[in-house]
């Protein structure tokens, strides 16, 4: 079965300016947006979302944790097939990393609705909340965490902001109860389909507007530590030094090299390093920095990590210095269920695409774990993301959601 | 002619006493000090000094700029023969950086007039102010570059502590004008021999108690920042970044595997970094940090530059990167005088010792600008300095004041 897209009333200028009116709330540096949850603009955020559900013919519920939902029930029930994304932002983040997602499931599920009727299987739009951890930076993924069962009772009485405020009295402030997290859980999700920008520069490179992503990259964060001994940067010589600066640059030079050579998809970066004493005269003693390591392919993510562990040993011990390594947090890669990818690439037969595997975390990523999910890219310009200045083009929206319409039409109708 | 050091009527129990008692005045962490130039425990140790300098024979008198002068006229007149070091210290220091070489002026001196009477030429004890630049960063060397005429009028407005106070507030609050500052320089020096200990590890690698100094090393402060492009950790290929990160590991292994194929008294030291915006899931910006590269032989000081900067502008190149250097300063090779080594070594000619060159900086490079210059190093325990565990036995500290003696009296009797 193929869906006549240009059926469908998708209007660009309403899209666009549901992005801008959507973007006003939290407005930061002309472009951007500072949309932490549980706070005003966030409340605020949702409370439009919602008004434009019902709008368009969805019975909304916000759930126990914030998640905002708007459903629409199938002819035959069961199982419901669910789009959307998040509208928390970086801060400052842009008006399209999240935000874009949930606006293209209302806008596709409400074109749906408008030329073909209900659906088969209910229907639902979903906006979730704090994906990106920008307020308590241990809640990422807080409301794809409760919909999946992944909060534990108690984890809210851990996590704070940064200036103390607890989640739990957050979510108290916003008329939530978080003693009542665990009604968040769906165990009746058919699908989940979610639109997001790309956040890196591949689709640019390669001259394409959207993308339908295979997988999503595992994600390792270690922070690592090597010790040695601090002394005099004149007095002692080279070959009795226990210098973990040396050790660090050597590591570094080959864990990078490493990913250079393993090529696409697989990535590595050392983003955050502190040295101490940290001054120009002295070797250091001790040399602290995060890994991040990352590839789709299980057993690639698998081999990526034995590798570096290996390479850490074997300089550490060489070099004399200490090695601690502490595992951060590590998400298994997910891989997109093919029936969802399938459907993706059909309703992309007449749009120029490519796949592609994502570099980044995503709400997908917790969803995976109560059903089937998948993904399309919107093209970003420059590959920029988490900035005001990040964006895409409308006409690289318009083909996104169309892909999108495209495979829930498939999925639910 | 040979001294019969025995002769000598060198005290240990004297020694270790006066060691004791001035490392007394800024006491700090059991066995350390903190004494910073200008401040009431630097006046109080120098006052001690001058005591003992009168106690000993010697016409006593602080300069323009705070240096203490012990002075024995010579039989024949003529320049001074001068010994001496500094005794203000790390935050905190040891007991020994620097306050040693004063001591062991002293007593060497003061033993020499009460076994040979009163010398040939003149011979001068000193105790210079501000080597470390432990209170004025800006300021190190303060007392030698004094002697040297290396301090510009108005230089002392430049020059501030972290407190914001003034070097010349500070002075006149002491009692010394720093418009006088220029009364301090000296052209009637004949030579000047330091005691310092070693701050390295080399003579206990070699199990010798003392060296000869054959030169001080040429020490050149660089800091470079290499700037790229922030990017997401994830998002971002390997093929597309231009991570400084990458840059600076690299350039660091190379920096150093060069130093250390050189091999002694090559050294090559990255002691701090600084990265923007040091975030574990962001590719950096920007990555600034400082380079120490050192080496006594003027030629190979050249050569090892070249090279730096050879490196610098090739990886940069290659890896997109923009680079910037600053050289923060630059003290070249000081080759010590062939008379005061061979003075030296005829002095040592019956102590197990060494002939080695400084890879720290010391007053003896600024005081070469004025006249021949030659040093005496103790052995560290561990090679510690720059800290209150500092350590040099007495035994060894006894055979350093012997030879100290032994080149004075080649040099002054």
């Amino acid at each position: 079965m193929t869906i006549a897209q240009d059926d469908l009333n998708l209007n660009p200028a309403e899209i666009e300016a549901a992005l801008l009116t959507l973007g006003a709330i939290g407005a930061h540096s002309q472009t951007g947006v500072w949309r932490r949850v549980y706070e005003p603009d966030w409340v605020a955020a949702q409370d439009l979302l919602q008004s434009w559900m019902v709008a368009s013919g969805l019975v909304a519920r916000l759930d126990a944790v914030g998640n905002l939902w708007g459903r629409i029930d199938g002819r035959d029930g069961g199982s419901a097939v669910v789009s959307g994304s998040h509208i928390d932002s970086q801060c400052p983040g842009g008006r399209y990393d999240g935000a874009l997602g949930v606006l293209a499931a209302l806008f596709a599920v409400k074109a749906l609705v408008a030329t073909y009727g209900p659906p088969r299987s209910p229907v639902e739009v979903l906006s979730l909340c704090e994906e990106e951890g920008s307020r308590f930076p241990k809640a990422g993924f807080w409301g794809s965490r409760a919909i999946t069962g992944r909060i534990a009772p108690g984890d809210a009485d851990l996590v704070q902001d940064e200036a103390g405020v607890g989640i739990a009295d957050a979510m108290r402030a916003v008329g939530l109860d978080p003693l009542r997290i665990e009604d968040a859980r769906r165990d009746d999700l058919a699908a989940f389909v979610e639109l997001h920008i790309e956040q890196g520069p591949v689709l640019q490179d390669a001259g394409l507007p959207v993308a339908v992503v295979t997988a999503i990259t595992g994600i390792r964060h270690t922070q690592i530590t090597l010790t040695g001994e601090a002394n005099h940067a004149g007095a002692f010589p080279m070959d009795l030094r226990r210098d973990p600066m040396a050790g660090f640059a050597e590591l570094t030079d080959r864990l990078i090299g490493h990913a250079h050579r393993l090529g696409r998809p697989a990535v590595t970066t050392i983003g955050r390093i502190a040295v101490q004493p940290n001054a120009p005269a002295i070797i250091p003693r001790e040399v602290r920095f995060t890994l991040d390591a990352r590839h789709p392919g299980p057993d690639d993510y698998a081999a990526l990590h034995r590798t570096h562990a290996a390479m850490l040993t074997e300089v550490a011990a060489r070099r004399g210095l200490t090695l601690q390594t502490e595992v951060q947090f590590d998400l298994p890669p997910t891989v997109c269920a093919p029936a969802i990818v399938a459907a993706l690439r059909s309703a992309a037969a007449d749009v120029p695409h490519m796949l592609m595997a994502s570099g980044a975390g995503h709400d997908s990523q917790q969803m995976a774990a109560v059903c089937p999910v998948g993904m399309i890219f919107v093209r970003s310009k420059d590959g920029r993301s988490h900035t005001p200045e990040e964006y895409s083009s409308l006409d690289d929206i318009m083909l996104g959601i169309r892909v999108l319409a495209g495979a829930l039409y498939r999925l639910a109708w």
